[in-house]
């Protein structure tokens, strides 16, 4: 703490911002810390917001207060925290060592020492968006309240979200599961998620949203939005939608304006560059939160994630930066979490699309296991797809959807991922084990096995895709009942009945399925020495019918 | 797979043996793979028993079938797995190249190339325990009918429990939650679950025992068990307890009368001693499970870690190793679950009194935080205490209590712990963050920046600790209300008042109080700047109160 007082100047207070800001003040009591913000209300928590909405949450003012019930406005920062806030405050130009502000008592030039850009995200808008009362987007505190005073009165019966990203999904629970009102749900790309998951993961997701009567159309870029008197008309993939209310949700672009003012070079992503250390390109210029790019672990190229998780620890290691000392922050894996209705959605690194796309010579497993150990009563099925890079066995990513099991499962591969550890130190992690809580073998330790069995040839399919010719079912005939596959020319024989026959042989590659692709595996590695080629169907059918694809029964 | 076909005789049929047979049957299909078993019943989830005695499970058979509902008997096993299992077969002697055995067609001898011992572990008995119907043990599947039975039939409804470790915490509940008895569960030591958790979080865990009818006796070893007609009198810490039944839950000890007769030599804990590749001191002679011990990571020491999880790794890498390839089992964490009524209860590395016994220059910090984001409505509070090395910053263990998240947050840990990763390390971990299911910021993050600011003199005391001299509460006056301390001499000064206020002086360390430990915290920081020295009461006054000690109010 021995540096000398410096006059710090932070602009946006939010996570990061606000994190730098009040960590400097305690580890550097003698320096000047004041936050610029151009909005009124400030410090709430954004990723309550959407429940907020929901009701699950019962006042706005919830997200933002402290854990012991305080308001987080700018008498708090001041008395509490020792930050100087200015809030309804635009901060217009960075000069040398100068803010041109624009506040309530006019224009102002703050002088500063070391700069902090901390301007976020806003929301991005689709090309020829009306501005309309019908036309909404959902990002800020200000978002929040008109569409909730609609649904309450009622004004508000239908709803189409545009994107179905994780704030898209978590608006269409939202309006259906509290407001009860009719949802379409618009995404452009293929499927659900299109960030986080891959198709197997993003139909199980689909498959939830469907059956809470979520009606979900991908494939759909939006072609026009109409305002049709107090309602509006969007066209999407040659279907027109007729709603009391639209909300585009397709994501955030970084508030770099003030950068460029700076003269801080902007990167690929079109976000702030910086270094670990999060400077920018201009020396005593720094920058932390939604508006920077970070390096991606798995791809070490550019990103941009705009996540809360990661404001709040680049705020934190900015602090520490600013105090004199050696923090960094490094490559980021990119752990995602979303609640879809009673699903826990979860992803890290990159799905196998993206990793392939990214010139990675990747392959993926797809497996079912149980959340809990499987004769726990309340235990329930975990879906899990680990993508993995060949020749290395580099882990490059898991995307996990279940009821339970999904955020932790993520968390755990996430290090991995991270530090760019390989699939035999995945299958080798340890893990509190008790059967309420766990399978006695870490379900995220078996895919690692599943996924250096698939190394040896014992390989499995997408749970998503056709079989390739003829179907060897080895599941017990009195567990197939009405739980037949979904597809034709199945031959059926028992995994203990098929140690003893003969297989019959036929045209095509043979496909083995079972209830969760386990025996079906199992079955792989015995017709192999048999000299038989066979491949398993990965995650079982239980998979297939989580992807509620119509074509068959179970949940 | 082209090794020489090989005869391989494993002895026992439980996770470990089984997992070992059954994947080497699969990768060297041309070999002899066969498992002699003692009992009758095998290969049954071990750690689901007490679950089957609580109802929870509805049948003990549940525990004992495959997730698609097959017993798992021999005949499943030859079927399915192409294993040969002998039951009711007893192993009797190793000598070179053949195992003498008695099994129901009489004494047989063996041979075998590689010979594998999975003896497992049998329970531990008191000194001078009688052999009476009410005084039990609970280890194996025949275990659970004669107390089911007892108390169905209403001939046991109170019962002493000797052992507060993982096993009796979670008898104590089955014997309370379903069939209301009275329970007393009689521990030596002086606090429950011993070898996992420090005082504080088994504060934690007495807390709920006693809030849910469990009568918790610590620091009361048993000094005589007798019976008394068709119950039993247990004595233990001077007081008497006359009870339908006693349960004898003191632990295991491996079995190893077979690894005698082999020769293996046998490590200090008294269990077999093995390398990375699970060999024993004789050629071709392997052991994998309860029977051996391991080296533990944060001592470097031998460990014998009797624990489902670990069996199931161990068994497989074994197979893995017989077959030919490079596997190893390398150094445990030791990561522990249990549930406690509604409480998840979780552990890995060592705790500080764990640490400090085996010479670590080792200190902790105690913090309470939210299992998802404070505003979510079902969040919780999670009690973590984080042991790490004073001057290296390596993380020695975590201990982690609460309603949520707690398996999670050791399962996190877990991996740094076993590499012996630092306090840097673990702040920069990444995360699955939304509001249902996380913090913003990862809470075992956060516990590793406590840790780090008590590096830097940011320091706490533990929960249980008197305040050592003067008590400073900085929460508001209306957070206060009915929640006060429960110390004397109390100064009540918000955190913003002090701040601006001069602290008055007096005899004695100053101790912070506030209701998580955060703004405490902060005030010490605070207070440092102005040279007054203090510390802050670690985990607030919400673990104090979760602690149970009579000293309060809030759950």
């Amino acid at each position: 703490m021995g540096a000398a007082a410096r006059s710090v100047v932070v602009v946006g207070a939010s996570a990061a911002g606000l994190r730098c800001a009040c960590r400097l003040a305690r580890l550097q009591p003698s320096w000047d810390v004041l936050v610029v913000e151009e909005r009124e209300v400030f410090s709430y928590g954004a990723c309550g917001l959407p429940y907020v909405l929901s009701g699950d949450i019962g006042e706005a003012e919830e997200v933002r207060r402290t854990a012991w019930g305080v308001v987080r406005d700018a008498e708090f920062f001041d008395a509490c925290k020792g930050v100087r806030v200015l809030p309804a405050t635009r901060a217009v130009e960075v000069r040398d060592g100068v803010l041109a502000v624009e506040g309530p008592s006019g224009r102002e030039e703050l002088p500063w020492d070391e700069l902090v850009l901390a301007t976020g995200a806003r929301a991005r808008r689709l090309p020829g968006q009306p501005d309309h009362p019908a036309v909404r987007t959902f990002h800020t505190w200000d978002d929040v309240e008109p569409l909730r005073e609609g649904l309450i009165r009622g004004r508000i019966g239908s709803v189409a979200v545009v994107g179905a990203g994780p704030i898209g999904c978590e608006l269409a629970e939202a309006f259906v599961a509290m407001w009860g009102a009719e949802v379409t749900l618009l995404e452009a790309m293929a499927h659900p998620l299109p960030g986080l998951l891959g198709p197997e993961a993003a139909a199980v997701a689909t498959g939830v949203l469907k059956s809470e009567g979520v009606a979900v159309r991908c494939g759909a870029p939006v072609e026009a939005i109409e305002p049709a008197g107090e309602g509006v008309v969007v066209t999407a993939g040659g279907e027109r939608h007729a709603v009391d209310t639209v909300v585009v949700a397709v994501g955030v672009e970084p508030a770099v304006e003030l950068a460029r003012t700076a003269g801080a070079a902007l990167g690929p992503t079109g976000a702030i560059a910086v270094d670990e250390r999060l400077a920018t390109s201009v020396p005593h210029v720094w920058a932390a939160g939604d508006c920077i790019e970070c390096r991606h672990a798995v791809t070490d190229g550019p990103v941009h994630l705009p996540l809360g998780s990661l404001a709040n620890r680049q705020g934190r290691i900015l602090a520490n930066v600013l105090a004199g000392r050696d923090d960094r922050f490094g490559p980021v894996a990119g752990s995602v979490a979303v609640k879809v209705f009673d699903l826990e959605v979860a992803a890290v690194g990159c799905s196998l699309e993206r990793s392939l796309a990214h010139g990675l010579d990747a392959a993926a497993v797809w497996m079912t296991t149980d959340a809990a150990a499987h004769y726990w009563p309340e235990s329930s099925n975990l879906h899990l797809c680990l993508v993995y890079e060949r020749g290395t066995g580099r882990v490059l990513g898991l995307q996990a959807v279940g009821r339970r099991g999904a955020v932790r499962a993520v968390d755990v591969a996430a290090q991995l991922v991270a530090r760019g550890g390989t699939l035999g130190e995945l299958e080798h992690l340890e893990h509190a084990y008790a059967p309420p809580f766990a399978p006695a073998l870490d379900p995220v330790a078996v895919a690692a096995s599943v996924a250096l069995n698939a190394c040896e040839g014992v390989t499995c399919t997408g749970p998503l895709e056709p079989p390739p010719g003829r179907v060897l079912d080895v599941r017990l005939p009195e567990e197939i009942g009405e739980r037949r596959t979904p597809f034709r020319e199945v031959l059926e024989l028992p995994l203990h009945e098929l140690r003893r026959a003969e297989v019959p042989g036929g045209p095509g590659e043979l496909l083995v399925v079972c209830e969760r692709g386990t025996r079906s595996a199992e079955a792989v590695r015995l017709l192999a020495a048999r000299g038989v080629t066979a491949r398993y169907l990965g995650g079982g059918l239980l998979w297939r019918w989580a992807a509620g694809n119509g074509q068959g029964g179970a949940s």
